[in-house]
């Protein structure tokens, strides 16, 4: 029986375990989920995952929710290449990278994202400024951190650069809307924004397999 | 040279890793800041996390903040006994159940302990209530899962319970403040409203080293 991954297209949560999956090389049943059609809140997702949220992974029996706990699990599994590297060390700075943009750049984010895709909230300018700034602020500790390394943590593309990405390109499809355009947002261009981070992201979108992870409505 | 702790009185997050260390039976030189006299902000700790937060751990050179990465570490380091389970399996159900207190308890729970801690937005009841009944669900859920088993996750204890217990300690002190009598958050007493959850607390309070993890203010 083969891995078989429940998904919505423009989901970062499910896009980091695509991207896990293509980087271990694991070939895997994909099962597009259509929000505007309420399939995740349909009896038979609910009963894979009670709070109708993907992605959901299915690798024969086991079943789990959650993209972070996937992402663990999967590396746990299928262990070549190490996505949590390979010391305490770099495991801890893994897991202290995604804590963080869990805590910090999903969180403020989300308050940016949020307004500008669904168009409620966008009359109250200031919280949405005071939010972009917050993720303007991560954003420069992360070009930072980057201008004198390839990836986020060690020498090899790890989980933590897979569950920043996702967030970093919702954060910056929000702000491309012409939604955005008003709020003046300060995240684009990324390249003269942020150099490193720009750099960064052209380098996680020539991996091979990426193009099977971009989320389809976005093309 | 000995594993330090820098930690404050009170904070699950601190709370978390301390009784990882007991579980771990390591012995740690502990830092308590006194969040009152701004410790957690003054240079030299900054030093060690820029974000001013605790926990912060010092092991020789080697320094880490976020409590769930802390945890990861010290697994992946001092590994008896397996605190993130043996099988990919309960690795992964483990993690999720921490995400899942991340995403849900501690979200919804903060929007119940911090006014009634810090006093601020006391008067939005209607928000406080909204989140004690998420709260309630997110009890009520795991009070089912505890039904059956000792332990969260598998026939050990785990990090998913200990993720969890400081966030359930910290929330049932809110609630049994006077502050918090108008409020009718339905939490107390435990015993009656999610039994097996107050078994699985009393259950951590017996564990060996539990009296040394216990906030010194809150006594």
């Amino acid at each position: 029986m083969a891995l078989e991954l429940y998904w919505g297209s423009g989901s970062p949560f499910a896009w980091r375990v695509m991207l896990m999956l293509e980087l271990k090389g694991l070939a895997y049943q994909s099962t597009l989920l259509e929000f505007s059609k309420g399939d995740h809140k349909a009896a038979r997702f609910l009963k894979l995952n009670p709070r109708g949220k993907v992605p959901v992974l299915k690798d024969d029996d086991f079943v789990l929710n959650e993209s972070l706990a996937i992402m663990a699990y999967l590396d746990k599994k299928y262990a070549e290449p190490p996505m949590f590297g390979t010391s305490p060390q770099e495991a801890g700075l893994i897991w202290r990278a995604m804590m963080e943009t869990e805590a910090y750049l999903l969180n403020f984010g989300d308050k940016v994202i949020r307004p500008v895709f669904f168009g409620k909230g966008l009359d109250e300018t200031e919280k949405i400024q005071e939010a972009a700034e917050a993720v303007r602020q991560e954003l420069k500790r992360i070009d930072r951190e980057l201008s004198g390394s390839t990836w986020l943590v060690g020498k090899q593309i790890s989980a933590a650069d897979i569950s920043l990405f996702p967030l970093v390109q919702t954060v910056l499809r929000a702000a491309g809307k012409d939604a955005a355009k008003p709020l003046k947002l300060e995240l684009l261009p990324l390249a003269d924004s942020f150099p490193n981070v720009s750099t960064w992201v052209k380098r996680i979108e020539a991996l091979p397999g990426y193009e099977r992870t971009y989320p389809p409505h976005w093309r």
